[in-house]
């Protein structure tokens, strides 16, 4: 018998070192949301599929990116009032559901929401102009089921979303950069490594709308093009909204949406007409100057003044916030303001290549949350952090402190092990994380790797010859790991490692070796 | 169109409160389990089913309390050396294999462990003797299908556990104890308030074949019934190790085991030997006293003696840990020293009856771990304390403290809306928790109910007026709340609840009031 130990495709395990850094970022981000007066929220790993929001075929194999099964339990089928469904027999309809693993953070609110407001929603009190407020933050893992993984991408990673639902003042949208810029810094990114940059959906559409650009899935279709600039150029873009263009990498042709070349030109001058690193308020001017003809324009213009004012009043000017005009952040969803974080610094890839790292954060105003189960619009906005991807950058930019391991209190005689056992009682009493050997192999060298492997400060050797002296050896873990590079005179070396304590004295020679190093 | 709104049965959102409790819980009892050298590791929430040890049938429904389904994907099978599979024309088999959410964390701790191990084990290096010692604590929610719910019973909850591979000496069986004693009291548990339970499955076990019961099936089949006597009594398990009993409450007959009277005897001497509550020291002289001539037995006690050693060397008396000879937790799985803690008080239930809680946290030896899936024994010992229901009893016997929400600054004016942003900013770089209340309704009512709903001990007020003269008012929500039970004057009643403060001193005055309260 036996089988071959494995995890899922896209699943990994995460080690302690990982881990320090996960639980870093979510401790120091989530002090913050909380200092803004968002409180902690959490959902179930696996909802109906049906309330995340992505309809799925009545197949067992699903697609579209939701990790989604069949329920292995017969359900009623419910109208949207609550009502199970019956047929013809007045028989209960029973089905098995299609159940998936979260796929963000924030359809889960949408749900959660709706259920808090169902009372008042089936009776006809939900005002959509006064939905109750909230404001929630929430960690934890998502899902996503892509069949094909490119390296470093996982089924599993982490969110860190704070939100607002049921208010449409953009106020809070200019408060979510305040909180993602005081989260950054209190992780830990230094102010000036990282921007949030900011824009309103409703500054493109408003400009496509004017020069003529008004069917809803041509305008979708220009987006997803505009969005595209970072990595094709604006030529790209150009090509790609008229003719088509041929894919440098892959040859392959890639059609156009066939616009006429003047409107093109537009796109292309606005595209132009903004650099980057310009003040706020010159990019704010140069949008008034455009002159562009549409409500839609000119109320996404009056929202951005309003967050780039509420910003400026507190401090927060463009070492931490820009506006950029051109940014998109994906399809649909968003209705209003929006934001993604930028690292700033780079780094290097395993060939070698200095790489741009990019987006850690993102999010904006989606008003669309709840219509989809309630059918009323309730306005929402929030952020997510990618836990995941910020911890891989502190990791990478070297910004996480290392983890200590406990004191190894090795075993060198069995018979000795109650003093063992006395030492590291006397030595926790004093807070200080403290492990005993009980390891099969008792050898040495195995336990001092042991202590190695775990990050272990020091180890506290003790045999019968010292305990009749009443002395114990601390031997300094990490400054043998230092010194293990450049090591010349063995026997010099190891006197460098060890003192000898009085027994007495050890608790407070921990104490002070810990705190100095 | 519109969804009904609704989570998947035995699933439940997790509010600010709860979730306060459960943090608390799970920071205050890591900390322990570092402090005795435990590290961090975290699995994914998703792993292949026959990995977890439990067999599914090639059906979709699926039973058994495993929450498993097939994934969406084919994917080879391999055999125990991980190699694909193939079939007589040499392509490779292909299959959809059956998922599952973990439904605990131990199993997941067998997979990764023989992850690590893996490459000696294929290379016949891996003695048994010698596996290598790991030592981990996890967290996080794990997964029950049952089909039928009792009321309180989740689908999802948290466990969190700590382990030890690698090792068969029982100190560290000792040290478990240890943990969750003090676990349980820097968690916020009284010493006197909980106790842990001691047993060592050899003791029941060596005591069994030494009268005779030497068959594996019918040894499970009496512990089993055993297992009962705390909801049969001793009498009970008299009747069903022998011809059978009638339910009292379903008035139902349960069939008996069938064994001889004077066997049963000797069973009903045995556990009537041990009284509760007696010293440790008692027990194992009365246990030595029975003269059970068995290896396993003797061997048993040993263990136990040892055990109780260490904790009588470090101070861990009786009131924090008792031997129990007659526990027996549960099915087949340990194989040695076993533990469990029980908390001591009781707690009034919905209809007004006393209950006792009973077991909060459990664990033990179980040396068969990694051999459903490398098939060679590796030691093991550890314990899970059950987050949500030792969240339920912190709650119930009010041993939680109050979690604030934040302050509310109030917003009477939109004009003034750049000075409450302002005043928010000062609190919050004092590291209060801020929030100014942007939600639709501006009714001062709304407003001070949205705050109380969120626990906010203050609020701040500014009008026009009060801004000409350079002073807020302040009012305490939490007094407010405390004396709206006994209201008389409303108008002094508001007086005594708000405090008029200079602008400039308010930072000042909140530290100050939040420190007090």
């Amino acid at each position: 018998m036996g089988l071959f130990p494995r995890k899922i495709k896209g699943f990994r395990d995460i080690d302690p070192e990982l881990n320090a850094v996960r639980w870093h970022i979510i401790n120091k981000a989530t002090e913050i949301y909380r200092r803004y007066g968002f409180e902690h929220w959490d959902t179930p790993i696996l909802e109906y599929a049906e309330l995340l929001g992505k309809y799925l075929p009545d197949v067992d194999q699903v697609d579209q990116g939701v990790y989604s099964f069949k329920n292995p339990e017969l359900e009623p089928v419910y109208d949207n009032l609550g009502n199970e469904l019956r047929d013809e027999a007045n028989n209960v309809i029973m089905r098995q559901h299609y159940v998936a693993l979260r796929y963000d953070l924030t359809a889960p609110l949408a749900r959660l929401y709706s259920e808090f407001v169902w009372k008042r929603f089936i009776n006809n009190q939900l005002h959509p102009g006064k939905a109750p407020l909230f404001r929630r933050y929430q960690y934890g893992p998502v899902f996503r089921f892509e069949a094909k993984l490119d390296p470093g991408r996982y089924r599993e990673f982490w969110q860190l979303d704070f939100d607002t639902v049921g208010s449409d003042d953009v106020a809070i949208d200019a408060e979510n950069v305040m909180v993602l810029a005081d989260a950054l810094e209190n992780i830990g990114i230094e102010r000036g490594k990282y921007v949030v940059r900011i824009n309103n959906r409703k500054i493109v559409k408003g400009f496509l709308k004017s020069i003529g650009i008004t069917d809803e899935n041509l305008e979708q279709d220009v987006l997803r093009v505009i969005d595209k600039a970072d990595k094709i150029g604006i030529e790209g873009v150009a090509q790609e909204l008229g003719q088509g263009r041929k894919d440098k990498k892959s040859g392959a042709f890639i059609a156009g949406l066939g616009i006429d070349n003047q409107v093109i030109d537009q796109i292309v001058t606005f595209l132009n007409s903004f650099e980057q690193n310009s003040q706020r308020k010159t990019i704010l001017d140069r949008l008034a100057n455009l002159n562009v003809n549409h409500q839609i324009f000119e109320q996404g213009l009056e929202e951005l003044n309003k967050i780039h004012q509420i910003l400026l009043n507190l401090g927060y000017d463009e070492q931490r916030a820009i506006i950029d005009p051109t940014m998109i952040r994906g399809m649909g969803y968003y209705t209003g303001p929006i934001f993604e974080v930028e690292y700033l610094g780079t780094y290097t890839d395993e060939k070698g290549r200095k790489r741009r790292v990019g987006s850690i954060s993102g999010g904006g105003r989606y008003d669309g949350l709840v219509q989809r189960i309630l059918d009323i619009k309730v306005p929402a906005t929030g952020a997510s952090i990618g836990v995941d991807r910020l911890a891989e950058i502190l990791i990478n930019q070297k910004l996480t402190q290392d983890t200590k391991g406990p004191v190894l209190i090795v075993v060198f005689d069995e018979k000795l092990m109650s003093y063992y056992q006395k030492i590291a009682q006397d030595l926790r009493k004093q807070g200080i994380n403290t492990e005993i050997y009980y390891g099969a192999s008792k050898n040495l060298k195995k336990q001092l790797q042991y202590a190695d492997k775990k990050h272990s400060p020091l180890a506290v050797l003790l045999g019968e010859d010292e305990l009749q002296q009443g002395v114990v050896t601390v031997r300094d873990l990490e400054l043998g790991s230092k010194m293990a590079k450049n090591i010349s005179d063995k026997k010099q070396w190891k006197q460098q490692l060890q003192t000898q304590v009085k027994l007495d004295n050890l608790v407070q020679f921990v104490l002070d070796k810990l705190q100095k190093s």
